[in-house]
């Protein structure tokens, strides 16, 4: 099937952050064939859709467990051991595959209608979690969790990965929505040899690697005491020889930035989470400056607790001006570009991120009657982008495409009733609590 | 004219942060007459509105310099000298009063959508200003300017506000919409004699001062060469002795600190504008430790760049948390009173930021109708209260009423057309470009 969208402004998000006015993007199969000016595009004698405010491409969040939408808020802010030991883990345990899927549709459907069109997620219940992102028509990088807890088994845990993997392959859906990948927790919850193992069974299938590194500066002392920190663990267990996207890496030295930097190591900022927490300020100016692959996430929605990544995107531009006392140190268009292009980098996906020929149409059109844009669209590109990074959100999405399909028309989920899943949601939250 | 409004959940915004269920709030002429469980109020017969949401008090903006939605996003990210001087200023010079009238309508429709009944102004042509004002139905705490630049009488300026005070009153419009302040801008813009002069009139009316202080780090070295400090200064030339808010107040000693609390000055927090521009983050623990009152300021749209006071909450608590290393440093509960209570109190406000008898009917309902409250209202206390200030926002807020008066319905003014204010305040913002 193949359409075309016209927008008075298009946001390719290229290396350049350009800006494209009167512009076109051609979609066949799901996939970009044309993203330019008008006036350059090829015959066209199919359908067009003229949209009169801003196309960029669908967000992406590298770090979610999206499934916490059942548990937001319990507890409000207790300090967070006794948060995950009081309220979290005892809820946890009473989760059933059914809820996981509730709280994963509601997570996929607030994504949506906030423009991201790709989560990666670690969680629990990896079936229900992929079933409910096909349903909401989302995209998501499904990780396999992999703990070392009492009465989890990690080698069953790499080996349902593997299997699922060797069933369906890396990626299966329509347009490619669900793609499969390992998620060991973390350094500090897993010994060095299901690292080990983990790494070469993710390589062997080419797939990648989501784990949590160096987020709290007290959490990994045996590692640190004993390989000098979780980066050169990784390094030295081999789990960095394949595709790996390192989740928080607040506490980084020079020397494990070099060294993400030298394998390809993506990273996802989560600055709210971090904040929130009090973890620290993750160096992203940094990571930039190395050249390492960074993106911005979310975290779960039990400690941010929303799922929105335009608050990221402005909140990972503040904490790094504050950090380098430079308030030009990431700039709106900079900011843009983390949570589009540099996201699906960080995930090793050059498919996705960009509104580029052959890339997925995943795209989001943002609603220019908002107070943000007062001034109107025909402003210099540095104050539209301003205007949409720094003032515009959430809240100005107005509609979403996924590998071509419309999932969002006019603020609302397209597939899904919303007050469904979100009764859903309210029951099972309430037994949780119970 | 007397109203009853009924909610499932009212939050009074009392010192404790109480949570009312099934209340109601009875408002007779503009102001409260009780406010709490429906199962005590006072008989009532006349017109009541079920409301299905959650009622809480106008948020209040302790600093903006709202007619800057005309130049908002101007020039981009550029250093802040060079924007200063290459855009804002020359733009500012081209500013028409009318210019300066649509810019506030634009800032107060925005604020009232947002939930803030209340903002502190700094800007020229107030008398413009309070006209935007009464016309959109918000409330304003308006400062007549008192800069000392070339070609600018520091003396005319105080005089101008003395005699707008003196014919109109220190409050006045339907409901007391408009209190008179002053604004001398700051001590690094304005010589020791002009804050004394400032300070005594506005002791004499007993009227606000509203005051930069202490914002960037390199900004007062003359002053505090002098005096030590900005605080001591102005306390030196006795502008303490009458109602003060200072607005930024990032770098303050510990000695500044004691000195505010001991004179009862309130200090308005930008953590937004602190952070875009690099200039640091306010001791906010200490100073609420040392009972400065403090509230919630979003400063101007050109800088911050929205008028989002729910963002503020968040990104307060964010930055309290990442400075002190506690992630329970600013609860739920505390960033809410900030943005309420705290603020009404921070201006001397005890007739705002609390729904109690005797104070304004300035309140707003927030539809609960949102992934936000997906666990629904029936939750704890501080879980209601965590997914309000953690996940909702600005874009919750459904319904707002001024002294009693709906100025906001279904989102959207109920005074003006926003159309046609954004038609306004783009022409204007074109012309300023040029």
């Amino acid at each position: 099937m193949s359409r075309r969208f016209s927008a008075p402004i298009i946001l390719p998000c290229d290396t350049a952050c350009s800006v494209i006015r009167d512009g076109v993007v051609d979609v066949r199969d799901g996939r970009i064939t044309y993203c330019g000016p008008a006036a350059d595009a090829p015959q066209w004698d199919a359908l067009v859709t003229e949209l009169p405010g801003i196309l960029l491409p669908g967000l992406v969040n590298t770090h979610a467990h999206s499934p916490m939408t059942l548990l937001r808020g319990m507890g409000g802010d207790l300090p967070l051991l006794r948060w995950l030991n009081e309220i979290i883990w005892p809820a946890e345990v009473r989760l059933r595959p059914e809820d996981v899927r509730a709280g994963m549709l509601l997570g996929s459907l607030e994504m949506l209608r906030g423009g991201v069109t790709t989560s990666a997620e670690m969680y629990f219940h990896a079936e229900e979690m992929a079933d409910a992102v096909l349903t909401s028509g989302a995209r998501a990088v499904l990780g396999g969790p992999i703990m070392g807890l009492p009465g989890l088994d990690w080698r069953s845990m790499i080996a349902t990965t593997e299997r699922w993997i060797d069933a369906d392959g890396l990626r299966f859906g329509p347009g490619e929505r669900i793609e499969l990948s390992y998620a060991p927790h973390s350094a500090y919850m897993l010994p060095p040899e299901a690292l080990r193992l983990t790494g070469e069974s993710a390589a062997a299938r080419g797939a990648l690697v989501q784990i949590h590194v160096a987020e709290a500066a007290d959490e990994d002392g045996e590692q640190r005491a004993e390989y000098g920190s979780v980066p050169r663990l990784l390094e030295e267990v081999g789990l960095l020889d394949g595709r790996v996207i390192a989740a928080h890496a607040v506490h980084l030295s020079d020397e494990d930035i070099a060294l993400f930097a030298a394998r390809g190591v993506g990273v996802a900022h989560c600055p709210g989470s971090n904040a929130k927490l009090a973890s620290g300020i993750a160096r992203l100016a940094e990571l930039r400056a190395a050249s390492v692959p960074v993106g911005l996430g979310t975290d779960g929605p039990a400690s941010n607790d929303d799922l929105d990544l335009w608050a990221e995107m402005q909140l990972s531009a503040l904490l790094a001006r504050l950090s380098t006392k430079d308030a030009t140190a990431v700039r709106a268009p900079d900011a843009l570009l983390l949570a589009t292009r540099g996201g699906a980098t960080a995930l090793g996906r050059d498919d996705l991120g960009a509104l580029e020929p052959g890339r997925w149409a995943d795209f989001v059109h943002v609603d220019a009657d908002d107070p943000a844009f007062a001034a109107g669209l025909d402003v210099p590109d540095e104050q539209l982008l301003a205007n949409l990074v720094w003032a515009a959100g959430s809240r100005c999405v107005a509609d979403v495409w996924v590998a071509g399909e419309r999932v969002v028309a006019g603020g609302e989920p397209v597939r899904v009733d919303r007050a469904k899943v979100q009764a859903e949601v309210r029951e099972a939250a309430a037994r949780l609590r119970a």
